[in-house]
């Protein structure tokens, strides 16, 4: 596991940066063994820490710099998606000149980027296995993603003890940020997917027995492992095969958590079951079916709305029994704001959000009010 | 699709082995296509056609003579497992000195081999992604199974259409060779797979809805679709993590085949059935589990055998709605070498097979009584 990762290293470089968040890493003892594994390899590195969540471009800028004043080519994260997202942003900006934030807003294309690998403490972004990168620039509080294949990782480490030491809320916000990858990709007007519905389906399954099992217990190694392999599957792209996914509520949380810094899969559990009442009836077959298999929902054929309407209803009581709220309120969040992250998220009115329906600003905000 | 393998193969190699069965690709003109699609890229190449089921070494032989008089260092299969797996062969003996059989045996490491391709046309067995190859020897009609990563594919191309022209017996057998594929995984004793048991689930669930569809209508792309990704996710090992299959039935069913020549889904179909009958008492709760979740059987908690048992009857009656028998009768398979399968399966009761009971010759032949 983890005292393996000087060897997995070594085999794509010889000089890398550390990337990691706060201080628990050194506590735990994590950083250490890695340090030491790192050590035995022959590998020399430069640590950077200091990784917060919706991690910033600045932060980005600095391992840009110390990458290339070391001549380091290869950056090892460790952490969540966080740490894992600022590496690959460090990856971007390191094998190229100019401004890493250009290839976030569409300026230029990526051609190049240092090799990346992963040690994950904290299953939910899914970024240990993704082709994204998702970070904030504090100018504006602007917070975009990225996709390439060049940011997949050349490995990742998945021990689930490293999770052991999460508090309960972050384990939350985790299994409700991979629930959400799933859903994003679940609903969908590509037809035909009737497999990959099944995969999705036996996934969000996963992470509902399982998630409630390691906020119950956070030593259960067993039910870490179930969710820490369900986050990965959730974002690998496996599932994506033959659909297009939603992406509007993530894209709606952005706004969020880039103004008010609240927790991703916090935000999340506020957008998604106010996102779900607003598109309802777009395809209200799809709901049904997401109710009765995925939330165990009596079907009533003469009553397709109240069937649909149950399965969001358990999804909310879910998230409330992991410890989430599903208001803007409980995020501290107030209404006041709303027509601005409308407008953010949708550049001003000028781009339509979201796949399965096309948000404009007006139903963004319709959005955030039902989650008010 | 299969007019952009030149291409895909270019990327590899210029001088290959075209390597496939009957005259079917020939009539359909596929073999036309993928021999210009060759041609354009600038791709030299010998074809070797007449693969039969449950392929022979004398063919690979043959396969190997060719690759190593023309310098041949690429085989690009066409067709369906047969094929695949006879090219697998050839790619081992002729990257390696000596018999290639000597792998099959357990005699010799598998250090090299060249690499393969494939233009899949029957979903059936996950050869197209998978690591394995199964040859019969027609000394001693030996068919026996090797394992290895140098032997996964290059590249497969997976096109619903061209199944179209498939017999409905090939169809059938193709559903069963894939259902037993994830039945075999799903019968374990590994503890803690529970995120995989529901892949599994999924994933037969797709095999159950979709077989029954193509068979209804040869020509309906989209259930092909479903049913050709769903063979391939089957066997390409993600549905392995965690867990050890049994792999007992098709190790019965190799004997069957192998002495007579049936087709490998039909005699999955007569032994999978029986095997269950004779194993259910081993995990009675795996056996409810698989019954209630893939087949939609009541639970009775008051009767778990009877729930267990009932799932065993389902399936019975979905391999019987496609077609095919579930004894060695409606195979034209006598009782008089029950006995001689049963210790060449164990070789000569010296070894057991399976994982999830590890059965000994007198087992094995009590499963094949229960096929009677």
């Amino acid at each position: 596991m983890e005292n393996d990762v000087g060897a997995e290293v070594a085999r794509h470089s010889r000089r890398i940066l550390v990337h990691f968040g706060g201080g628990s890493i050194k506590t735990t003892g994590l950083y250490d063994r890695v340090a030491a594994s790192l050590n035995k390899a022959g590998v020399e590195f430069k640590a950077l820490g200091g990784v917060k969540p919706n991690p910033r471009l600045s932060l980005a800028h600095e391992g840009v710099r110390l990458c290339r004043d070391n001549k380091l080519d290869f950056v090892l994260a460790i952490g969540g998606g966080s740490a894992i997202d600022s590496s690959k942003a460090i990856a971007m900006g390191a094998a190229n000149d100019g401004e890493v934030w250009d290839f976030y807003v569409g300026k230029r294309e990526l051609t190049r980027a240092l090799p990346v690998g992963t040690v994950l403490t904290f299953p939910a972004a899914g970024s240990e296995a993704s082709t994204a990168s998702v970070v904030t620039n504090e100018e504006g509080w602007l917070k975009r993603g990225f996709n390439s294949e060049l940011l997949y990782p050349k490995f990742s480490i998945l021990n689930p003890e490293l999770a052991f030491t999460l508090p309960k809320f972050q384990a939350a916000c985790g299994a409700t940020d991979i629930l959400s990858h799933l859903m994003e990709r679940y609903f969908t007007n590509s037809r035909h997917v009737a497999f990959v519905d099944r995969l999705l389906e036996a996934t969000m399954k996963t992470v509902i027995a399982q998630g409630p099992r390691v906020i119950a217990n956070m030593t259960d190694y067993d039910a870490w492992a179930e969710l820490m392999w369900a986050g990965t599957i959730a974002h690998n792209n496996l599932l994506n095969t033959g659909r297009v996914g939603d992406w509007g509520s993530h894209d709606i949380e952005h706004e969020i958590s880039g103004i008010y810094d609240v927790a991703h899969g916090a935000g999340l559990a506020v957008v998604f079951p106010a996102w779900m009442k607003h598109v309802l009836h777009h395809d209200l077959d799809r709901f049904v079916q997401w109710s009765v298999r995925v939330w165990n929902v009596e079907l009533d054929i003469f009553d397709k709305e109240a069937t649909a309407r149950a399965g969001v209803a358990r999804l909310e009581a879910f998230l409330h029994s992991i410890g989430l709220g599903t208001t803007l309120a409980s995020l501290g969040v107030g209404t006041d704001r709303i027509d601005e992250m409308a407008r953010k998220a949708t550049d001003g009115d000028k781009r339509r959000i979201g796949n399965f329906v096309k948000l404009d600003a007006a139903q963004v905000a319709q959005v955030l009010k039902l989650a008010a």
